[in-house]
């Protein structure tokens, strides 16, 4: 059977390792693994929130209200935006492939930075768009423009991750708005912010304000609840951006793209904002102690602004190094697939980090 | 901002009114509202999901296992395919998009019944495809025969519905797998079993069997959790075909596509059959009941090999009666979006369609 041409180029996205997978493979029990390897909350779900799945489990089968009202709500007061200004995603990468399909075609092209979050590709390449990559592997907003200007009656959609996945730096927020300036409004360009609570946490130059986002007509800015909300496995992302993007994207989003449950947790996380607080405050402290950990043990690593910080290797194999930590029951993502000798480390709460830090000596030459 | 041409054409689909809408607008406590517009199970989740569901909850920080092991092992096992013959699916809507991007686009047609599933034409016009339907309203194989044959060269998608939801009529077998034989090969056929249960339930000659299915190079079972299964809410299909096609559809197919909880409710699910039994059961009972009477009220319908019933007008207003019904509480499914005058009854529990007929009786003329 022939598939559409554009079907040929695709590769899947390699997914972080299960807790199963080591289990199953290495034997391990499930509670000995510590899984470090897909940026999910060390604190796991607020303790409100579990509850409020647990309230809800009886209405598994049910639809959920598909206007999603009560957490546009929600998020309309958190970000003093209105209804219409949100789309809802099954996680933020939803809205993502919502972007590509939209403004992307065989005819057109995606920028994006040397090396950042691989989805953006792989959606890009579903529509068969052509992909401009910066030479820099960071985010070089010079690099950016270049392209842009070279490119410029090819592009339509631009991609920044602010911070960066996998590698963990921040642009500046002036910046960021100073480049917006700079692009045709009819080209997309999509904030993934996914990562920016941890950001702007650290500091605050580096926190993206959604009420500057609205005085662009083509900006969209993506959150998600899967990181430091604590619901990676609840798949609930949203998106903002003035109602006639969002008006658009709606009509690719599927009915209950989010589960009854996931749309229960997401209204109860925001609000625990507690619990977001001590996410961040153990995610700073945290990071302090990676740091100094890699200066020690003379690491090459990217001063990180997320919950993850990516360690950059020369002499020995970073592929080798997980390898020998999966075995021990401690997942890190290799990063190979993304072309680099380095793996990206989840910052764990402190006994977490303790073991990893014991661990890697072992394999450090 | 100028979007992909697709996108002018699309609407977005019309889903059944959720609860908390007639709360909203009509004051109503939600324990007293009785939804039959969604064909959700009328008995909830099975209690030993709910348990296992509860369970987890804690988990939802984690995602899923991506290779989604268990459940393929689950449904390997209950169908006697391979786990490399199966994909999961955010419901089996998903698939149904998959199937779409990855086999039609803006040189190719599909074809479907005169009123079938919304969702086949949403997607198809996402990528730009043509449309064909039959003249008749329900599936008739030789005017899918007689289209297929006068436009061989464009048609890429065929889709039966088995049962047809909106309308409830089922195929037999035996004459969609003849039809099967007369189409090429490179034309992808999707067999929407999504109430394939209930149709075999009340007649073995509607049971479509994935062994079956295999044989053929070119056609994919759809099934889902979403009815029979009792968890509408958590988002769970899935498809079976040969590898060849499972590996394509694969490659649209983002990680963790379904929610942790998803995941663990539908391995869960599959463990009680009894509960699937007993809702068949009653979806039996109770739908003789609609039919005697709709005999005795001189009301229009389909025999339905499904968990619902579409009642056909002719003088009175079907939405007019929707309406009505709605501000007591009652939610059924107006067919207005499908251009008929006609709505759709989920069979509830008896109390439930007690309920329905006597309020039915007061809209009546």
């Amino acid at each position: 059977m022939k598939f559409n041409e554009n079907l040929a180029g695709l590769v899947n996205y390699e997914a972080g390792k299960p807790i199963e997978l080591v289990v199953r493979e290495f034997g391990i029990e499930a509670k000995d693994v510590i899984k470090l390897a897909s940026n999910e909350n060390p604190f796991g779900t607020s303790p409100h929130v579990v509850e409020a799945i647990k309230s809800a489990a009886s209405n598994a089968f049910l639809y959920p209200d598909d206007s999603y009202f009560e957490l546009k709500e929600a998020l309309g007061a958190k970000f003093g935006v209105g209804t219409k200004n949100i789309i809802i995603g099954s996680g933020s990468d939803q809205i993502i492939e919502f972007c590509l399909h939209a403004k992307a075609n065989p005819q057109s092209a995606v920028l994006m930075a040397g090396v950042t979050f691989a989805m953006y590709e792989i959606y890009a390449k579903q529509v068969g768009a052509k992909i401009y990559r910066t030479r820099s592997q960071e985010h070089d907003l010079a690099e950016f423009l270049e392209i842009y200007e070279a490119h410029k009656d090819e592009i339509s959609v631009i991609f920044l991750c602010l911070p960066n996945n996998p590698l963990g730096e921040c642009l500046d927020t002036k910046e960021v708005y100073e480049f917006l300036k700079r692009i045709d409004e009819d080209v997309l360009v999509v904030l993934d912010c996914a990562y920016n609570e941890f950001a702007k946490f650290k500091d605050a130059r580096k926190g993206i304000e959604s009420s500057e986002i609205l005085k662009f007509k083509n900006v969209i800015y993506l959150g998600t609840f899967s990181k430091a909300y604590g619901l990676g496995g609840m798949r609930v992302g949203y998106g903002i951006a003035k109602e006639s993007i969002i008006s658009e994207l709606c009509k690719l989003r599927a009915p209950f793209n989010i589960t009854t449950l996931s749309l229960k947790a997401a209204i109860e996380a925001l609000k625990d904002e507690e619990f977001v607080t001590k996410t961040l405050e153990n995610n700073l402290k945290q990071m302090a102690r990676y740091e100094a950990f890699a200066r020690e043990a003379d690491i090459e690593f990217i001063p990180s602004y997320t919950n993850f910080i990516t360690f950059k290797f020369d002499k020995q194999s970073a592929s080798e190094i997980s390898q020998n930590m999966l075995k021990k029951g401690i997942i890190l993502r290799d990063l190979k697939s993304y072309k680099l000798n380095a793996f990206r480390i989840t910052i764990g709460q402190s006994w977490q980090n303790d073991r990893v830090f014991e661990e890697l000596k072992q394999n450090l030459k």
